[in-house]
């Protein structure tokens, strides 16, 4: 403990040169409150904002985009969102009470349709109370329930776009759970692990811990591929004799799929396996964040022996929420990754590599967009062929395809990967009930072209 | 769970627009800090500013109007309130010590008066101390003991004005219990109830549940009166064949008094009962209040059985302060209601009705005031008539007064608040002996000569 | 409790009109961050940072003169302090592992030297890899460990001065306790006590009861001395027969030593003792600081039955650190004193008197040397006799000279106290072997004169 030795290569430490060179966040991306450029881009699609069990008989008080807002259910059923303060004297609603119709405020009884319109003002003598009903309105915004996920739209109301309604909704066999993740730092640095393909062989495989399967901790090679807001990433592995290509993908703007969490290894076939989450990274404020999802269960999913609570948290995120600093020094999880870098991280510091291609284009789609809307034009919305349900294609396919002997077997994982991801896009010629068995059958029929090939 | 169906009014719901029509603070009132208009303006008044229990062995660290002072008492006796650093080296005199004459400081044992005289300056040399005892000065203010509760002076020295006796501090009969209750929100909306005559009808009754007695949930006649720095808002009701006359009172800038919280339901007759409490409402800073009170029990007060802690708790603000989110949720008190509204309430948000008089009238006055001590003009002092108390008037009247057959009850309802506030007021040409014995008297001859009516 | 007074002196109260003459805080010398003044200034020299104790399995995160670095050390034994984030993602570093060489990054696995170096990029194209190995470099700061602290050097790397070694660090037969202390508040106010001499004897010992000694209560005479850049302050008192000079030392710009804490209350003989710690005051950003010190006990030190944990902490202020709020009313220590001028204190507003002398003194060096490194000249650093240690004085020296009767006992002492620090000084001139011996052969030969001129 006593040596005095020279400090090891101080010459070459540029800790203090560094320190001066620190950069300013990305506001046009991370800004998401009321009339800031990317909280008007958000504000243009529909968001789950709550889970249905998260409202029961007293009004439940959130932030979302910047805003505090109260989500609510009448006694008779339909769900209200509305914005937190009575315009009478400003008494938080989340102390008002769900009434058959509407919400009445706990301070005068002022009461409330879902929409927004002021339905009763007792104790106003009647002449003036017909007139604040008229002129007095409470802010609202559309809200649905669909399988256990609360959605909103906070936009403007003349835009509103269609509720979006994605293949994953509704795929036979397999059973959604709900469920929600808190992030303590802003959506973006969440969004963009979806597209970071080998964070998975480092974070979730060889340096923490393994949390899904181990196979995940060979980094395979690489793919990416745009198709409108759709921006997809790939990897494909070998796994002995077997090809396992993962897709990742980010529908703009915040929708997410990946492959399974603990469904496959790439040990056994697999043909056109789907998402561990159908899951939506939204804003609570610039520096908090919901990730709200169901993860999905079932053949084509994960194994329904994780659906449960601590399920959920390991598919969201490889580790449990709720954890002491020490087990998260030890065993880092999504969180400790994306939180690690602040409450607003700062792109302006960071070094991207090839393997974040899928990141840096997912920024600038955004910033376009962004910019765009400034300038006066709408962001596009997911589209779906007519009559059919938005496509989508996270998850995994394991098809048997030995290594050629004396061939560059990467060059030949990159080709599959490819000709897999083709497959599936090209399935969205389809309609829905034929879809997923052409698609696979496909699959099958590029396997054994490849059998006969070797 | 899994229906889709259109979200209700999307087309109506103005959540969007709203949220971008928000306004700022209203700082003429609300900030209360050294220096602003508004604190200059509290700082014209004697203000309770902690109980006597408060004050132990040890001083006492609080914040009253944005500034941190210390009050201390004595070993003899007298309290100090005195600024909280020692000008010598700025150690918080919180840790001093109280001596037979004084506070000293911890870190080097300076002794300061009450009145911040600087008395000891050891271990400095004579010919330095000396000087520095002319020349430094502790900041205090004067300050007094009454009843339990700690009253201060913190304006300037020069403007200084008698300190304020109400008939309320020396009833026959009535004890006085004192309290304090803390609410984490700007004053004015704290103040702003004991103006609402109509929240006890639905915060304290309908909706959160019957805090005090059933009664109050009847909506009843609204009157409203102002008198030199005296608001004052009635409201009568009939009971069966009474009729209950409540006054409510503000006298500027915060001294509040109300009906009994427990004493009557209206079905029987009360002559002149005075308030449930003897209360100011004093900002800490901009964010944070007291309300400092005597509880009043006895015969003309509250029963006896609430002098207790939580029986304070409940005449303040209808419910324990300390409790669940989910408790508050349910049962909310006046906390929830006024700390509900932000930590500073935003009067341009707000659509005042008409029973909102009394608030609309106080803020007019209050900023008035405010304005003309910016313009050079000092603002009124209450005034009692010579040689007398302070007059006010918050209580509860009850009176038998059947409904005349088929005329106007609520006609009838107003004439008689009108006419016992009139008696209540011309009381005050009495002297303290006479005064209540003669609007008592007023008051029984006004119920026989309405018996000798009908 | 009923009395009505007049409230004390109302006229002389000048809380109102001291309450608007607030200053404030000196930036020059309390802001530390990266870029400041003050914080430039301190990033010329070496500073004490953490424990060894600090750093096990996994990185240590802390934040040190406003920037938040990793400390980590190699499974073989470097240690290494780096920024906090990976330059890549921006992931924090304290969810990294700690590798046989250098530290790796949990999201993507980067390889971090402790000299800041970039080894490995694992899963980018080795073309793209290698250019971010040499273009990318991670912030890091030569550190050291001696003696179970960890030393660190977070200035420019051409200006890096020899690690200095003072005699202290090796004392013959002194045991030497690593500990660190928090502080809540600035560095200055935490470093101002070491030349504050007679706060001992009040807070210390008068006020909140004997901490030390009694002895310590007895005001003494005290002296001052300037050498290089050493700033010393002596207190000697007379205890009976004996004379006790206390020597302690601020070496610019945050080296600390005082003299005993247990070991000597005077009443026995003592030559040359040294300090009861060796001890640094470190800022860890504007508002909060670190005590980072060994206790030093021994024949020349504190005795050992003081070297636990606790020991430390009573060494270092007086009372335990953690402890109720009554406690600390009741019995402060340098924590209630410093604290409690709030998080950074106003110089602007004390009253310095004569015995704040070693402050002011402090406090113009300190900042003519930050005005200097502003102007482009690089502040002094200490300096040793060649090929010597660098010299402190902190400590005790107990000598018999009783009082001359008749003769001026306070001048007595303070030529005492004088000659006393010469013959320390003095000591400067003979080499590490020969100093100690000859320091204290001299002073008990000047006892023996003393006793002779008797």
């Amino acid at each position: 403990m006593n040596q005095i030795v020279e400090p090891t290569g101080a010459a070459r430490c540029q800790g203090y040169q560094l320190s001066k060179q620190r950069n300013a966040p990305d506001p046009e991306l991370t800004q998401v409150g009321p009339g800031t450029p990317c909280g008007e881009y958000l504000r243009r699609y529909w968001h789950p904002v709550a889970l249905a069990e998260d409202v029961g008989e007293v009004p439940y008080k959130l932030r979302i985009l910047g805003e505090d807002v109260i989500l609510f259910r009448e006694r008779g059923g339909r769900y209200g969102l509305v914005h937190q303060r009575c315009p009478h004297r400003l008494a938080s609603l989340e102390y008002g009470t769900c009434e058959d119709r509407g919400i009445r405020c706990c301070y005068h009884g002022w009461l409330f349709d879902v929409d927004g319109t002021l339905l009763e003002t007792p104790g106003q003598p009647e002449e003036v109370g017909s007139k604040l009903r008229e002129s007095v309105q409470l802010g609202a915004y559309p809200v649905r329930e669909y399988k256990g996920l609360i959605f909103a739209y906070m936009g403007p109301p003349e835009k509103i776009p269609p509720f979006p309604i994605y293949d994953a909704f509704d795929i036979p066999g397999m059973t959604l759970m709900p469920y929600k993740a808190p992030f303590h730092c802003n959506w973006l640095q969440v969004l963009d692990a979806i597209l970071d393909p080998i964070h998975t062989s480092f974070l979730h495989s060889r340096i923490s811990r393994v949390q899904f399967t181990e196979a995940l901790g060979e980094l395979g090679v690489l793919g990416f591929a745009e198709r409108g807001m759709q921006i997809v990433g790939t990897n494909t592995r070998r796994v002995n004799d077997n090809v396992w290509i993962r897709v990742n993908e980010l529908i703009l703007p915040n929708f997410t799929q990946a492959g399974a969490a603990f469904a496959t290894d790439g040990t056994k076939v697999r043909y056109f396996g789907r998402s561990s989450f159908t899951r939506w990274v939204v804003p609570i404020d610039d520096e908090n964040s919901w990730a709200i999802a169901w993860a999905c269960f079932g053949e084509r999913g994960d194994p329904p022996q994780w659906m449960t609570r601590e399920g959920c948290e390991l598919i969201e995120q490889g580790e449990l929420f709720d954890r002491t600093y020490e087990e998260k020094q030890r065993h880092p999880g999504d969180a400790e990754a994306t939180e690690g870098m602040g409450r607003i991280t700062v792109h302006a510091d960071e070094h991207l590599a090839p393997s974040d291609r899928g990141i840096a284009v997912m920024r600038q789609r955004m910033r376009k967009a962004v910019r765009d809307l400034v300038a006066g034009k709408e962001p596009p919305q997911p589209t779906a062929p007519a009559g059919q349900t938005i496509r989508s294609l996270g998850g995994d396919t394991v098809i048997h395809a030995p290594a050629r002997k004396g061939g560059d077997d990467e060059a030949f994982l990159k080709e599959i990967g490819k000709k897999v991801l083709d497959i599936q896009m090209a399935g969205d010629a389809r309609s829905d009930a034929e879809r997923d068995d052409w698609v696979i059958a496909e699959l099958k029929a590029y396997e054994k072209q490849l059998a006969v090939a070797q």
